[in-house]
């Protein structure tokens, strides 16, 4: 295989169909940015849509403004939006909460859907984001169910035994960006007669989801990351609509309540996903998600997320070849290399086992290249993480970041900085 | 009693020690603004701060804002406002998610408590707000518990029997704004056995709330009513200490771990409050909160919620008096006459209990006079709804209102209001 070069990245930039989409956002002046998967860029539109439901919606509009700025609303607006991106249809997503709380609602309605089957396992990774599995002991424990963690996803198929009522997967892994076959894991799940629960953190916005083509049961993601949302933005949760008006979560505010104005005392759940919302959300935190997710949806002129997809694959691989052809040897491959088993990220450990992932991350960081770090445990290597946004990213850029690694490992400032980290602890 | 008069009302504004703090509010030109208690009015320093949040912590700073701009102390930096406003202490109080979801929260933490004790009744008000209902509902349900309502304050008492686990209450009530006494229904609730949980999202930043003195056992609260907030914003939770560290409860996210940073498949809640934290907050919204928390504490330098009070006070009890003299014989009082039994709104119902309260909310709001109406049922008469923040309303405010109220009875702009919108529902 021959080089990658400057010369490459710049004509594949020159070449690249969705380069304008950059220009929605406000990047940092010097920062390349590989943390779109921990929290996406702002939008250009953001500050003047926040500005305005602050100064106009909340300061003079105030109290009407849940009617005239149509602040109820936007929990399904937003959802219909979000679900232009992960193969649902209008009327079955809604933002709202967090990622965590709405897997406990999903998970909770999951459960109750296969109370009568006598089923009492939930399968799932131990390599999962942990506040999923937190969630998941917590409702086990609750409802007498057991969680079954597998070490390796190989092992999934076999764990589907029949003792099994769900399986709780995230789609793309949030340290080693490997990704699952929803589809397969979703019928192996169903063969075996179980519910299928996915956790589309790392997934929206990043690469292609079909929920309903892979006739899922339950899905929730996160707002911050690939959808642009800004810090903390509320997450979204989708029912297949089999499920949705069938059983109640047990966060039962006034918002998900079928008449909420009614004010009566008994709860009487909204029919379909609606049901799925709480208390009052988080009005300029949605403000700020509805602009992210625009920039996503902007992309539809171009393809989509077919063609941020076809960009996403190209952008990783060509880091991994960079990385291979200019820092032969001092990095091991730790995302998959197979394209239909990839996110949209990139995790490199170090080849030697040494520390200083931690410090190479650092040292990049303070080269304007911000990816970040996951440390290891006695499995699992420590990690150097690079997310790569289609939606702003560009291959010069991703030649930029190789060049920069390059000169942090050739310069020893990530020695520097290990020693420095060394000192600072002992 | 003689007659109060616009100049008496001029008089008492040029005599308030608190006038000043109206300067912090952006306050719509000719808009009297009575639903403060529904959602609270812009600071001036909001916009700014939010911007700043906007472009320069998520813009520029991205990632390295939760540790620069310092998002992770958020939830506790704001939680020790909160306290200085409720009679807790700095880490007793923690901002997160909504009013609904931490009242989960807490009432799971409340049973759990008295688990062991074989205890399996909560009580309640049947006029509670609807969403507290509907949560312990589910929560009863879930966990073998019976929800059993009072239908008048002066029954409680006599329904903390010896199956009683938890008395669950909101402090003021939405409706009448009247407000139980706190102290000694905490104390009935102790001596017969049970735990007191209390619903402050009427009473924070309204009234002075001493939940130490009172010796409460657990309080969740609202962020964007008397607390400025604005629309949506976080609420608040608190636990007495020796609950804190005592019980998990099952919204067990990363946020509330005890080593959030760990990654550790195993769920291990943080010592005291903390654990009441689940998933990624909504910066931006936490950001607006910080803004309306230092409105209220902006008091502290003429008195605190102490003098806060007494301008309430003198706030209701002048539009009571206004009301009495300029409207006699039109309205019912809904609202407790007795200052330790009124919270800081006025509800009033039609004398005549004729059908007009909707539409002379409506002719009131046409005139920049903002209340709000509450539908009655069979045993409730619809009422017109004011509440009343001293930080940001005076006494030639209140005369106007309600010289706006009588020129809408006398010009019968509320009939041609109450006809349009009959003929718009036949």
């Amino acid at each position: 295989m021959t080089s990658m070069t400057l010369d490459d990245c710049r004509a594949l930039d020159a070449q690249d169909p969705l380069h304008s989409l950059r220009e929605q956002f406000l990047l940092p002046e010097g920062v390349i940015y590989l943390d779109g998967n921990s929290l996406g860029v702002l939008p250009k539109a953001a500050p003047a849509r926040i500005a305005a439901a602050v100064t106009k919606q909340w300061g003079d509009g105030l109290i009407r403004s849940w009617n005239s700025a149509g602040w109820f609303d936007l929990p399904q607006r937003l959802g219909d939006k979000v679900a232009r991106l992960i193969g649902a249809a209008p009327g079955e997503v809604v933002c709202t909460d967090s990622t965590s709380i709405n897997l406990y609602k999903v998970l909770f309605a999951a459960l109750s859907a296969m109370q009568a089957s006598g089923r009492r396992v939930v399968v799932s990774e131990r390599s999962n984001f942990p506040t999923d599995l937190y969630i998941a002991q917590s409702l086990c424990r609750e409802r007498g169910f057991t969680l079954r963690l597998v070490d390796a996803p190989d092992e999934l198929p076999a764990a589907l035994t029949a003792e099994v009522a769900v399986l709780m997967l995230t789609h793309v892994n949030y340290r080693t960006g490997a990704m699952h076959d929803m589809a397969a894991l979703t019928k192996a799940a169903h063969d075996a007669g179980a519910l299928a629960v996915w956790d589309l953190a790392h997934s929206a916005g990043a690469v292609p989801v079909a929920l309903n083509a892979c006739d899922a049961d339950f899905a929730i993601g996160c707002g911050y990351k690939y959808l642009n949302g800004g810090p903390g933005a509320p997450a979204f949760v989708w029912a297949h609509t089999r499920h949705a008006g069938q059983f109640e979560q047990p966060l039962s505010g006034w918002w998900g309540h079928a008449a909420p104005f009614e004010f009566t005392p008994e709860y009487r759940p909204a029919p379909g996903v609606a049901r799925y919302l709480c208390g009052t959300q988080p009005i300029l935190s949605l403000t700020a998600l509805e602009c992210g997710l625009d920039t996503v949806l902007a992309a539809d002129a171009f393809g989509g997320m077919a063609a941020l997809r076809t960009k996403s694959l190209a952008l990783t691989d060509a880091f991994i070849a960079l990385v291979e052809q200019r820092c032969a040897g001092r990095f091991t491959l730790v995302t998959p290399r197979a394209h239909a088993q990839r996110g949209s990220q990139v995790c490199l450990s170090l080849a030697d086992k040494s520390s200083g992932a931690y410090a190479i991350v650092q040292a990049l960081i303070a080269r304007g290249v911000i990816g970040d770090f996951r440390a290891g445990d006695a499995q699992m290597p420590d990690i150097l993480r690079f997310g790569f946004t289609p939606l702003y990213l560009g291959f010069v850029d991703v030649w930029n970041a190789v060049e920069h690694l390059v000169q942090v490992l050739e310069g020893g400032e990530w020695q520097r900085a290990e020693f420095n980290r060394r000192s600072s602890v002992t």
